[in-house]
């Protein structure tokens, strides 16, 4: 679940804005932080960072003290950042201007400034390395796009770049939850709701892919990593072997723990009402950062998780008791089949 | 850091109210929840146990249930809670009723119900096998009392208990974070600000008499642990070691990330804007829980924690870089000799 940077060497920046005397591979739009400052004359900024580029945390402060007036304080947030949804809502709201960094707005919000970053890397090479995966176009010409929000400013060019090599592309807005056309999230793949049996990901590593193949896995999903260079097909096996065994686990569970997942974006008060509600067994549990540490002085045999649906699926082994989806647990309990079983994701969650 | 109960044979319950069910140890004051329930007409009911206890959270909503209408949700907190300030807000402000459990308040609210969890474990057996490590009351009968919060409703017999045996008890109240006289806080110790040289803790676990060894290094501080049955007396050799360990290492440090504590009673804002205002190296991070975890992805040479001192002390070594207190900070900085050094608390901190 870490969103990494390349360390490529820097090639041009793919917006406008200052070179960084301390990153040359991202473009933190700081002309647009010292405006936002200027004109709602601010004492305090605040930035946040996802977590593989919190380490150019201080060299962006360096280079905004330059820049701003020096009573001007800056600071960011130590909270854990992955997606949309980790917002620091503390932070955010006290300090005058606040900056999220690398993913694109679930909602808009005018306390917030989100400055995309876009990756500066060639996705080209690899896209053409992985058309070997692909059907030949004469064949099947169908395929569909999806990347992340880093490649998403050459989206319209990759697009093209397919369709000159004989493909027909198809590619979706998705949902509320996604800012772009043919972008995913961890927790959703709506924008691959496409006609066709292939979709190529472009984008570095395994995480998103795997979740698109989890939820589409009729689906052949084939990755054109760039950041990393390699191609691959998503393979879920393991995934679902670890689901099967969970189900499995909880089905002797005699308590459940129901977790309602406090971050903006990930609560699903209704499903984890429903669950309590129905079962004298369950018990709801509210908090923000599910992690193993947290979780292991309840005395529960089974969680059910109402949040992030990656925390079940990629991190679910790290617990020392199955850790469901909603869908899992109504399977474990007898109120679905298990050949039901189906990806977790938020659509229309807002 | 963990608040431990013990695992005894259950005796007298200490103070009046229904015995559970599912624990015979711990009087949870069902009747007064039930009441605030039926005085706020509440739909919503919100309980927060540390640590030690989250594992009964389960047969204590059981036995909630029984006696509210059915209607009524009761949900728990899933934050990790190692003090009073470990609040959970969130919870708080989004439940009719709110439970916290086992901690004095170091401020009154009328939101929150604070339940004080009294140990039943008899303390005179091990206090007997204490007074050998304490100077014999001819020589000198001075001596100090201290207690944590779940010893608090036998203070008065434990100084009655003394003073028979030919001691003279010294105690005291401390400052405004604490709630009872003889009552001692990771963070707080004021209350051993007494004419002794010797200080008699009694109480689970080493957490608080080697913060109080810390804090009074030329005080002798005998520990009369009734839950684990044992008596020693409190070496801070292995921490101070550490610490200046710590300390050392800082020195050679070019960046110092520095930490603000956005929990309740930890906010040290005017320490960390100074360091920072004063230090071009210097970079203010906030966070609520301090852990290695969430400061690994950061580039910075050393910490400096304005947070609660007892994550400086007690977990320092686990994070990969120095984390020091803000003195120890000043030291590393060559504001303040090595031998300056003090044990960080929070005294008058709200």
């Amino acid at each position: 679940m870490s969103h990494e940077s390349s360390e490529k060497p820097a090639g041009d920046l793919t917006r406008t804005g200052m070179s960084l005397r301390h990153d040359r591979e991202w473009d933190y739009e700081l002309d647009r932080i010292v405006e936002a400052v200027e004109d709602r004359d601010a004492d305090t900024v605040g930035l946040q960072f996802p977590e593989g580029l919190k380490r150019r945390g201080p060299g962006v402060i360096d280079d905004l003290r330059e820049r701003l007036p020096e009573d001007v304080r800056v600071m960011m947030s130590g909270q854990p950042c992955y997606g949309a949804c980790d917002l620091d809502t503390y932070l955010m709201k006290r300090t005058d201007v606040f900056v999220h960094f690398g993913h694109s707005p679930m909602k808009d919000s005018d306390k917030i400034i989100y400055v995309p970053l876009f990756s500066n890397v060639d996705p080209y090479p690899i896209m053409e390395e992985a058309t070997e995966e692909l059907a030949d176009p004469d064949d099947d010409p169908d395929v569909g796009l999806v990347t992340t929000a880093q490649h998403m400013n050459v989206f319209d060019d990759m697009c093209d770049w397919l369709e000159e090599r004989g493909y027909e592309v198809h590619t979706r807005r998705g949902d509320d939850r996604l800012t772009h056309e043919g972008q995913v999230l961890g927790c959703n793949y709506a924008s691959a709701d496409v006609g066709a049996d292939q979709v190529l990901y472009v984008g570095g590593g395994k995480f998103h892919p795997l979740g698109l193949a989890m939820e589409h896995p009729d689906k052949h999903v084939v990755i054109a990593d760039p950041v990393n260079n390699v191609v691959s097909v998503a393979d879920t096996e393991k995934f679902m072997k670890q689901r099967y065994a969970a189900v499995h686990k909880a089905m002797d569970a005699e308590s459940f723990g129901v977790i309602f997942c406090t971050k903006i974006g990930q609560g699903r008060w209704e499903t984890a009402e429903e669950i309590v509600a129905a079962n004298d067994d369950a018990y709801l549990i509210t908090m923000d950062e599910v992690t193993p540490d947290r979780l292991r002085n309840f005395d529960v045999d089974a969680y059910v998780n109402t949040g992030c649906p990656r925390i079940t699926t990629d991190d679910g082994p790290q617990f020392d008791r199955p850790m469901l989806t909603p869908q899992e647990y109504r399977i474990a309990v007898g109120e679905e089949p298990l050949d039901a079983m189906e990806f977790d994701t938020f659509h229309g969650t807002w």
